[in-house]
């Protein structure tokens, strides 16, 4: 170990070297250990990593020191009624937000009161949208043609490349001499980005080959991955699921404390005027949370809670009290792949039935994008509610953050 | 232990009463058996928590059960110049999505080559936006004009509060009878959500006792938090920060394997135009990867990714190579407060010289934003370079995800 | 005449039931004297109408009292290489802005100098989106069902009431419980709104019958009509034409004393980076003043200038100069209904040929479009060449506003 | 004129220099019979122009060949509570889409009967944004950091050039190397495009010259003039005004044929929820018709309906009824300068008694400003009306467009 600590601090040795010479746990702890000496942190909490390196350190992460630890909490159980979800379960959430789980909780304890949630999925697509430049707006508008007349030669050429990507749609957009040629995929059990991307580039070949347009990058941001975009919120990416629920008045009173009229009017001034008002593209209260905290408990990626903050979330009056829901355009979610193997992760996922590729496939990813909903709805609810009763802020000093 | 699972099971016990009648560590644990056996799920990864407790289930996770392990790598070192990030780190990043690291790590190796990244904070305000119900639009007015006139006294009320809060400006902003008072605030080395949750309370009993306005919510989204908003890119929200380095022609075909002008087309026809055509309110390529990683690893809010997400990355081309940006307005980061104690999460700010709060105040937490806004121009850079040389997909398929 | 206006003044007599008792002409007289002695203003210019009454009171304007004047110019010739629109063409600008004719007229002078301009349609179709609720989002995704089933029978309905529509596409779309159906038609030479109104209402009752679902509005703000709106920007909404030219580095200097370089720059730095940065859905100079300044002149609907200003303008650099381009995603024109059979607005349509119905139909239109797009092209040109020049204010002086 | 037509199809002669060679009218008449010649179109209507030439063919628009016509109804009266507008107004307004003034009329009927609109300016400001070039992100600091500290210095430059332009604000927004200085000006009676512009150009040349930044263009869209963007909805531009109405229950059924509750719903999954789900920047129904006609009829500059259609429209249940309003954040009005001197529009703005400058100065625009709001709010009521009713198309095929 000190020799390579002494290569390392040499320069001559790359940190990621590490991984061809020694065990993925000793490579491990040689980096931690450097870091350390480099920066005079002792980091030995990094260090307590249980869950298997073998395939970690090869797809997961690279120059790998250790594990951040973040808690898990529970919250439930919420009883739904899914296409795929279908009764009670607890939610994980990972989360370091004091409040958050009891607030998710609360909202549990009401649906599941109010019979259940109302869970359905509605769109089903992963997307890439290669970008190429073209000489002119007429050779744009002939590689458009010539992609609207060969959808399944591209295709052919896409599905190639993947035993579980099919090709759903294949779109296209352009401004100027900019075409963009949006791929849809539905993708089974995994989110999918990676088997997208590289059936995208095949699809990209032969359309450069045929039509001459310059490719200038697999990704042109119409996909649009990782930013907040219209285009998500409109035409949906990933899972498009929503979940809604309809409470009494009396269950309104007894559990929230307010009434319909209330939680109606925070409904509109706040998610529906506000977000007008400040040009947002969310229409809800916190989504982001539970997406970020089921999603780093699920093993999901972080970063597409930037999707799933596209949320719409509604709250109809009934003749006897409210109908509540919350409409997620976005949801890029899959039980195989990216961190869904890692041992804390796994294990969220089987809490929830779902590790692993379904039978049929898509099922379980589905059923993930379902509770997710579930969970979503959970912590609208319980927020809006508190927002009612205007104790949000004593909600939080009690509970000590 | 078995009779807290037996009144469990039989739901004479709540789990979040548990913590008041055993010890944290037990209460995780029985928690987790009770989960195990209710789901039939073994959690042995989930249980192995090495952070203390007694915080974490006080002030940041109710329902605990566990820790999820997220693997940490580092990338760099990369040198910067910044007014409060002076010199080289070692970025810490949590993650499961392959290649991230590695990417990041080159775009650090570039910019230290390139003599390090500038980087400057522009703006510093945390806010909250209470919306007030009016009578009228008349009403409307007489509030808005009395809020103006009254702003001391508003702000007296807000900060007597917080120790570290100062109240920098007060908007309104209005839609017919709606009225969104945005308080903003500096937060010294918290991120300051909570700080200004209370503080904006204080304020709005003033406001609403002396206006006659009805407090709908003291949070009315035109803050805007966890939702993507215009209202956030455009004024800002947490720290601004924009990072940038100039490369040679010489750099960018050393280390992209590409030319300044297929970088820059990359940047026009993707980030700019490709963003535009998909009606996004990000334009960057993945800005949200590098931010959700390192928000994670330092124990910050990852449901602020979708702020962190509206960044704006640019390449200019220059004399001999270009010079490329990134700019964060809204960029909420602390040191002390919500997931930053932890002891993973504290070891990672340690590494970076920011744990805890700073002196003078704010410095750490200022700190930090130029370091995550380095790190996300290494990302930039790195990616864009990759989709210049048309190799992204490639790049995924041999990291093996 | 005394008379009615003695009724008037009573209030026995309401000023729409004019047209029921005297001729259209003497009704507009009769109003306008009424209008002069109620408010004590003389309007003899308002007074001066050439354009034929009967058709405009009945279908154009209730409650008239005479027309306002607005001074027509022409710029150009400019010669267009459309697929509609082949040739030389003067373009009517109807518009009190100093320097707008002028500044379009150098950008014709500018496109024909280089050869002309390339014009294609990439798109057309007019759309009408009601809106119905549903009882829950079960009921919505059964409903949404239903629909993917049924567009034949829905499309049938709608096509009955009209012999020029088509329908092109039904979409759905969904937030919680409410249900959004964009159906989308080819309209001939109509710009196509009332036409599809009317189709829309017979397919929205045949929905309502089969699914239960509540029509709330006929417009629910998904076609989007007048509003500026991201679906339209992404999927179009009238004609979607773009219009670009290439022009030597030589022309660029002759032209518009500057450097393709310059004219990049502006691009970038204003229609781009600038959009960007203003949480804007257009990105381009000044396109509403042209669209404007051509729908009032060839009798369109200027609130339609909204759609039209969602232009993406970008400047290609090229072996030798610039390639520039400008992209209306949503342009409704027509030449048929609406203010195109007035005597002014026939004329200048006249004046482009495509007056009335083409053959076949749908040619006028689309000819009108492309003439559009020219005309914006000639417009952006001309503007940013003129501010890469640093002389947009020494011109507004000298053309002395 | 033979002789100049001759010139003119040789080529020897261009058709802007006949103004230097003949009167107004006879230059207005040789242009219109050379394009008659040219395209074979007689244009009889065209020439009938009743507005003195002098000043327009200098100020208003070159190459002028005669005038459109678009009939100019009136609605109203209708009763209103401004701080500038009090009383009752007849609204002109220049339309050729058949029901709109009659569906203005409706609405100003249900204001009167309700006793007035409260109206209520809330801003007033028009701005002007110019971009620059840094170096770097951190020669943009510097910049932003020397603008703040010299904000008197930059408004006295500005304010040389102009006697009633008077700077309210300063503020700065970058991205990367580009800075934007948005200008604010009170303009009194002027819509102040040009005022702003022109002064913008002296402040830009000091800024430039002292903080060593290029000047790239005097509009850099941060404006954001003529393009629809949220810093508009958000900061305002313009005059910001909202008009509001209190209806009972009664009133809606007598004049509306419907109830509160129907008129609510349609304004939520209407206006709110589905502009929400089209990722619209308007919240209305139509606001940009009414703006359209009565921008025309008033010598406002049309292209800015794109501003005007930022327009959020509420309905609020009360004790017994609605509280409907519209909240206009950008609306660019005047009475002096622009179109607002030629004969038909300077009688529309006297009929409401706001031709030329006010007194005090400002006074004029911003009752105009007040007006265009109550109008506004007209069209929305009875469109939002009609449309609860379910009868909205009916009413258009009886008026028979």
């Amino acid at each position: 170990m000190n020799s390579y600590l002494t290569r390392l601090k040499e320069g001559s040795l790359k940190l990621y070297a590490l991984d061809a010479l020694v065990s993925p746990k000793e490579a491990v702890t040689i980096r931690r250990r450097y870091i350390e000496e480099e920066t005079g942190v002792q980091m030995p909490h990094t260090g307590m990593v249980s869950i298997p390196l073998e395939d970690v350190v090869r797809k997961n992460c690279e120059n790998m020191i250790g594990a951040v630890q973040v808690p898990l909490g529970v919250a439930g159980p919420v009883l739904m009624h899914g296409e795929y979800a279908k009764g009670s379960f607890f939610l994980p959430l990972a989360t370091t937000e004091g409040a958050l789980v009891a607030s998710v909780n609360r909202g549990c304890s009401a649906i599941s009161k109010a019979g259940g949630a109302d869970v359905r999925i509605f769109a089903d697509c992963m997307t890439r949208a290669p970008v190429f430049a073209t000489r002119s707006v007429i050779h744009a508008r002939e590689m458009v043609d010539w992609i609207a007349d060969h959808k399944n030669e591209i295709a052919d050429a896409a599905q190639q490349t993947t035993r579980h990507g099919k090709v759903t749609d294949i779109e296209t957009y352009h401004a100027g001499t900019s075409v963009y040629v949006r791929l849809c995929f539905s993708t089974g059990d995994a989110m999918g980005m990676n088997m997208v991307t590289i059936a995208s580039e095949k699809a990209a070949e032969v359309i450069s080959l045929k039509t001459g347009a310059r490719l200038i990058s697999l990704s042109g941001n119409v996909c649009t991955d990782k930013k907040p975009a219209a285009i998500n919120m409109i035409l949906g990416r990933g899972r498009s699921v929503s979940a809604g629920v309809s409470l009494s008045e009396q269950q309104v009173m007894d559990i929230f404390k307010t009434d319909s009229k209330a939680m109606i009017e925070v409904s509109i001034r706040k998610n529906l005027v506000g977000s007008a008002r400040a040009g947002s593209l969310g229409f809800n209260a916190h989504a982001a949370n539970i997406i970020a905290a089921m999603f780093i408990a699920c093993g999901q990626d972080p970063a597409h809670v930037v999707e799933g903050s596209l949320c719409i979330t509604t709250i109809d009056p009934t003749d006897d009290g409210i109908y509540a829901s919350v409409t997620l355009p976005a949801l890029p979610v899959g039980t195989v792949g990216g961190g869904t193997r890692l041992g804390t992760q796994a294990e969220c996922l089987s809490m929830l039935g779902v590790a692993g590729g379904g039978d049929p496939p898509g099922s379980h990813a589905k059923k993930l994008a379902e509770i997710v909903a579930t969970g979503v709805l959970a912590g609208e609810l319980s927020l809006i509610g508190a927002q009612a009763a205007q104790h949000l802020a004593r909600a939080h000093q009690e509970l000590g953050r």
